[in-house]
């Protein structure tokens, strides 16, 4: 069995983005010579979310709606009242949820066609990290 | 170590559907003998998810009428301007999540009473897949 | 490869409840002695939840408001024709997921600084569990 961990950093321009991270997730993998197994993307904080869709601008801007529809920016949350501004972020996070696991076959990630990995921020401007652990032979 | 991968294909009659696939599951993880371990099932698409709940009509209808309240088939979306009209469906996708990782204890699934393995489409009326990807000893 | 399975058993004295399990969690991991690896943390039932987020009580508070929002107790539900009143505490499974899967770096628990495990009860007052399964070297 062969293990590999690596992290992942971001620093945001904008409160809210949506990052594709295949690439660097298949790197990761290609660098362990792994041809069987599991690779486990998710999130450090819980204020940030990974998920598995389309890297199609409209539908991120659709997510991005439909997320701030449900638990919107600046609305009274109970959150608020340790001093935080971000109880929003903290919802998102649960709704998005904050990892997948990406099965790997012939040594690649077993993704179909239109799949592709995001990392989403819901509170950026600072250094947030992922972490990666591949597992398999 | 052993490792087992399977594909499971669905074309719906409708739309939306939602399919129970428990036995299919359980019988792959019986081809392989693995005593001890995690099966992943994971949707191939964007518009597709998985997940565990009850095997009941009524539920099922609850499901699909929270998922249409949420994210409305026909609503405008953003992604619509690809010539797409499955905007819906990438959102549905989102909020069900699209993978489920079922333990495995002494030779079967380790599921709760009541929890059986659903594919949901949310695009359907052509080919689809989704992944079972199992690990173990 | 070592495997490790643990069942906790949970009896809220009300019906929604959200209660941290890392240190439980963190307990079995350390009973396995596994340096590298991945720990499965799964609810058995569909009317129960597993996430990770912040200990806090105001998220803890938003939260629960934001899955009555969207699933509100006492609904009419299509799954209520069953004899059941715990329609809603299917779907607010569905939202918010009912398991997660922790990475294990260096004999630990493999979370960000503020990530902490729930177990989040939807529909209790009577005994119920969550399964975990840890596998790693």
């Amino acid at each position: 069995m062969k293990f590999h961990t690596e992290y992942l950093w971001f620093n945001t321009t904008k409160r809210r983005e949506y990052i594709r991270i295949t690439d660097q997730v298949r790197t990761e993998l290609h660098k362990t010579k792994i041809r069987d197994g599991m690779v486990l993307v998710s999130a450090m904080h819980i204020t940030a979310g990974v998920f598995v869709n389309d890297h199609e601008s409209g539908f991120m801007s659709d997510l991005d709606q439909l997320l701030e529809r449900l638990a919107p920016l600046g609305a009274e949350y109970k959150h608020h009242q340790t001093g935080e501004d971000n109880g929003d972020a903290h919802l998102k996070n649960i709704l998005v949820h904050h990892q997948v696991v990406i099965p790997v076959t012939n040594g690649d990630l077993d993704l179909g066609p239109w799949q592709e990995i995001f990392y989403a921020e819901f509170d950026g401007r600072r250094r947030k990290r992922l972490v990666i652990k591949i597992m398999g032979e």
